[in-house]
């Protein structure tokens, strides 16, 4: 039943804010959707284009009458239910409700009040993450499941927790409950994996195909849900990463049953799949139909690629980055499938999101085990073909696997420790090493403990260097307490329910309860070691100085000012002793050292003792 | 039995070409070295630094006078038993022997014809060695043995060729024999390894422990045959590169016994090796001291380091290059442990060169798996650290590693295949790819048939790889007939005799007698795949494009004008065929074709027939 524009306007906004389609009186008409769903007065860039979806809305003209806002033009799509209106909002536009008419000629046939909102105070200058942070991912349907636990929302896949590939029911309100628990542990920073709405038949909780861009998926929470769980993380001093797709969309997207344009996607006369040839995008040696292949083929069937070079897509996917940092309060973006996208597009969206934000970090994934490529993309980097990035970060996935491999393999002229000494200096090829993001493991990799072989003594040296390295670090949920997985890719095990997130869960990580001890140890380690971090300026801001790895020992210090500390990373099996005058640069003789993990004292000789198969870390008096 | 000045000027000319000390009548004065042995009139730089070596001449004071040479100044060094002379050379100086006078006080002591010769007409403008070439790496030793062999020469090791790491015997006049079989096979470039004395008592074959940097190991021959080799070589279309080392000498060099300054060398406290960690030089986290541990450590006890930061012996070093390249006739050098050496000085060695010799080519080893480690080096690389080289090509480690992983391994997203597309695209980070010297092997790499599991069908895969890629490709000696190795390292084994090379020798690979099918079948192809290579611009001088890896096959085109080439490798153990509407820029229906190795001939349909494991090269119609 058609709702009237002449309803009470209160009556009108609950019906929106409940996401119900809005429906004007005259004839009917129905406006599907309106995206972005709301804006601001006071953005840096006085343009918002809003898109229109409802049965033959195209045909309709716009008419706008609040003080400060100017309808500039309107754009019709090749589908007739589509209507893109282009907005300026001076910057002393009023806040409020602004009227926007749809006329069949000089009749009104829909009249939506559109949310113009003030702007929370400091939003444009709020410090994005960086160097001085932790940052904890979570795969939200695997951490924990709030109670009370919300009531099935209509969509497809209901919680199904036996399945390795199933819904198994986390939520915002159960990574809500634990706040606590990841800032005890030492983060600053969740990066959850996504959380808007993937409406799929099955496998739908990794959350990277989502359905409406502009949703929290009701199995994880509402909108005004998700808002509040960032604003209390940050009261909790925690920052929140969103995770964001550009590349693609999940096949249940509505877009999909009735596309704005043929040129929406990237269209194929077959299926046609990525050829993952990331390397393409830099090579000179590419053809430009292989180039093609890697960014536009599709990542799954299930997946659409969307095609950014589409101008009103393009703004659209800017937009909406847009406004899921102001609307709920981000302290960055990580980007999936970064190079996927059309490049002169996400150059274009990076720039747009530093305008609005200048300190906001975005993180982009790459997942090339090159320098060279990963640097390709980021903010600085003078290229080979002149293509301007404006990413404040990439993930580190060089850097990641050298760490594991420089663990697990013995130490040669180009392997082990001599792999992640090579790796790390690797970053003369990087315009700003210190803000990329390093990992023990994400969702996509082996557990770590599966890749360090179940050794507890490689996790512990493993999570040190990401502390002590001139890095972000980020740590996969889970990890703390060991969970594991096999080491051939298996991403339903690699995703394990966080013990504790459920009710009756037999151990609970949360709380401590029935963890073995390997389990405790590993869970403390971190802890400490996370929480001592948080105020080492050395680490955040120091400079970084290494030695060629030798003897099985690896040693890295951090120096600002008159703080100097030390990791020494001893992989042997029999104690050793590190002679100190290899690093007269660092160290001398009768100084005194602390040593972080053990709260042991003394005071340096010609030697340093080194344990069999141990991660010390040094704070030396000046 | 001194000789006097007075001497007829014939004989003392003829006892200097012998290589005999010279020696003055008035108070027995002995030079027992004067390096340069000679110069030139017309180098581009007038400057000229003599160093004379004798018992006691540093007390002594030099004249000259010659029309167009000026004695600008003398240094003494720390040992009292050196001389240095800078003299000027005016373009218009006369050449012939410039009277050298050494003299105590007012009484000349020694009277010195310096040979001052006219340059060989286009010497300064000769054409190094680049892409169009095919270049042949010999270890001298295990070569040939030219008849009749040279007798002993006084020297600590002889012939004994029953040990791996012994002297073989081969020399000079072997290779000089073998020049038609080298040209026959389609090399353009002969590379031996270094042919200057090495007198050591025992592994003094390879050559890269020089006892006297001015002279042709007498074993091998005299410096006149060397020059006699190069000459014969070039009328046969042959250049000659020289394997020459900056970084070290061998312990029974003459300076060792009277240094010259004591900064002459990098000097220790205690025996120190070399980190290896060449990295250092690169990376921003470098400690000095762990960096002057790469640069200045020792390679070996018996390669004392030689430090370039002494600006007598860093003009000794550049003169000495300059010296052979105009001597000799070289199209080229390659530099031995590159990034060894002290960098400001490679830098200005590489400069001079290329002032003298514009086009002359350099190659520098720097042994890296990394190409932003060797693109560091290569000229036109702008660099992060600002350093500035002139190196026009250096080895190409990462191609070479890449090549073998990718025949060896199975593919997978990071792994085969993939591994040389990725290595190929890497050449965005080089400012010259096209004059990097790739390689099957070396002498300090597994014997390629070995690293390729003995396997034929490998081996047409790489060697049509170097054949094709926007390289210049190295062949080692041997590798035509399989010559093979263990897969660790075996110096002897690796560099073993050259089947034919002896009276006597059961095999004959110069003449295919007694050479296996297979061995046969492997010359064979190398030869047509060499000598085709000679005559095509598209690999010389045209575009590269390929195409990611797809079904075991990997597919790379060379172009230029209407000239298309095409590189087929499949690995598969099927036979397969390939779409070729995945080619579009390169491929249509109904091209003809011609495979230049098996000489078949067809027109393209919309597929093309992969056979199992092969490797193919068209030539396509336009």
């Amino acid at each position: 039943m058609p709702l009237c524009a002449s309803l009470p306007h209160v009556l009108r906004r609950g019906l929106l804010a409940l996401g119900l389609a809005f429906l004007s009186c005259t004839h009917a008409m129905t406006l599907d959707h309106i995206e972005p769903r709301s804006w601001w007065v006071g953005m840096t860039q006085p343009g918002l284009q809003l898109m229109l979806h409802g049965e033959g809305i195209g045909r309709l003209q716009a008419r706008v009458s609040h003080p400060g806002v100017t309808l500039r033009g309107q754009q019709r799509l090749e589908s007739p239910n589509y209507l893109v209106l282009d907005l300026e909002i001076a910057p002393d536009a009023r806040p409020g409700d602004v009227p926007l008419e749809l006329m069949d000629g000089t009749r009104r046939v829909l009249l939506h009040p559109y949310p113009l909102q003030a702007r929370a105070p400091g939003s444009a200058q709020r410090q994005g993450f960086g160097p001085q942070d932790a940052i904890y991912l979570i795969v939200p349907d695997r951490f924990a499941q709030g109670r009370p636990a919300p009531a099935p929302a209509g969509m497809k896949e209901g919680e199904r927790r036996h399945l390795p590939g199933g819904r198994h029911g986390g939520n915002l309100a159960g990574m809500r409950q634990h706040l606590d628990y990841i800032a005890g542990m030492g983060f600053t920073q969740i990066w959850p994996t996504p959380l808007t709405e993937n409406d799929s038949p099955e496998y739908s909780y990794h959350g990277y195909a989502s359905t409406d861009l502009y949703r929290i998926d009701p199995r994880f929470g509402s909108n005004e849900d998700f808002r509040a769980f960032v604003g209390e993380a940050r009261a909790k001093g925690l920052g929140v990463i969103q995770d964001i797709v550009l590349n693609h969309i999940g096949a249940g997207h509505w877009w999909m049953r009735d596309l704005p344009t043929r040129d929406w996607l990237n269209q194929w006369p077959t299926y046609t799949e990525t050829s993952h040839a990331r390397l393409s995008v830099q090579d000179p040696y590419a053809a430009d139909s292989d180039r093609r292949a890697f960014t536009d083929g599709w990542f799954t069937p299930n997946m659409p690629d969307l095609n950014q070079r589409q101008p009103v897509l393009a703004t659209y996917l800017i937009q909406n980055s847009l406004w899921w940092i102001e609307y709920a309060g981000l302290s960055g973006i990580r980007t999936d499938t970064y190079s996927y996208s059309d490049k002169a597009f996400l150059a274009r969206w990076s720039a747009r999101l530093l305008e609005e934000y200048p300190r906001l970090t975005m993180v982009g994934e790459e997942w090339s085990p090159h320098p060279a490529v990963v640097a390709y993309w980021q903010r600085g980097k003078r290229n080979h073909d002149g293509y301007v990035s404006h990413m404040p970060s990439m993930m580190d996935f060089p850097l990641h696997e050298a760490l594991l491999a420089a663990l697990t393999e013995a130490d040669g002229h180009a392997t082990g420790f001599t792999r992640l000494y090579e790796a790390l200096a690797h970053d003369f090829v990087y315009p700003d090493p210190a803000r990329l993001v390093v990992f023990e493991g994400n969702h996509d990799t082996p557990r770590v403990i599966a890749a360090l072989h179940e050794d507890l003594a490689l996790y512990q040296m493993a999570t040190a260097y990401l502390a002590m390295t001139r890095r972000i670090p980020q740590f996969f949920y889970g990890s703390e307490v060991l969970l594991s997985s096999p080491r051939e890719r298996d991403d339903g095990a690699v995703r394990g329910d966080f013990p504790g997130g459920w009710a009756g869960d037999p151990v609970n990580a949360f709380t401590g309860e029935g963890l073995s001890p390997r389990q405790r140890a590993a869970q403390d380690w971190l802890r400490r070691l996370l929480n001592w971090r948080r105020h080492q300026a050395a680490i955040h801001e120091g400079r970084l100085v290494h030695y060629s790895p030798k003897d099985g020992a690896y040693v890295l210090f951090r120096q600002l000012g008159a703080q100097t500390l030390m990791l020494v990373l001893h992989k042997g099996e029999r104690a050793g002793r590190l002679a100190i005058d290899r690093y007269p640069e660092m160290l001398r003789a009768g100084q005194r050292w602390h040593e972080v993990m053990s709260g042991r004292r003394g005071t340096l000789g010609q030697h340093l003792d080194l344990p069999a198969r141990s991660a010390q870390i040094f704070e030396l008096e000046d």
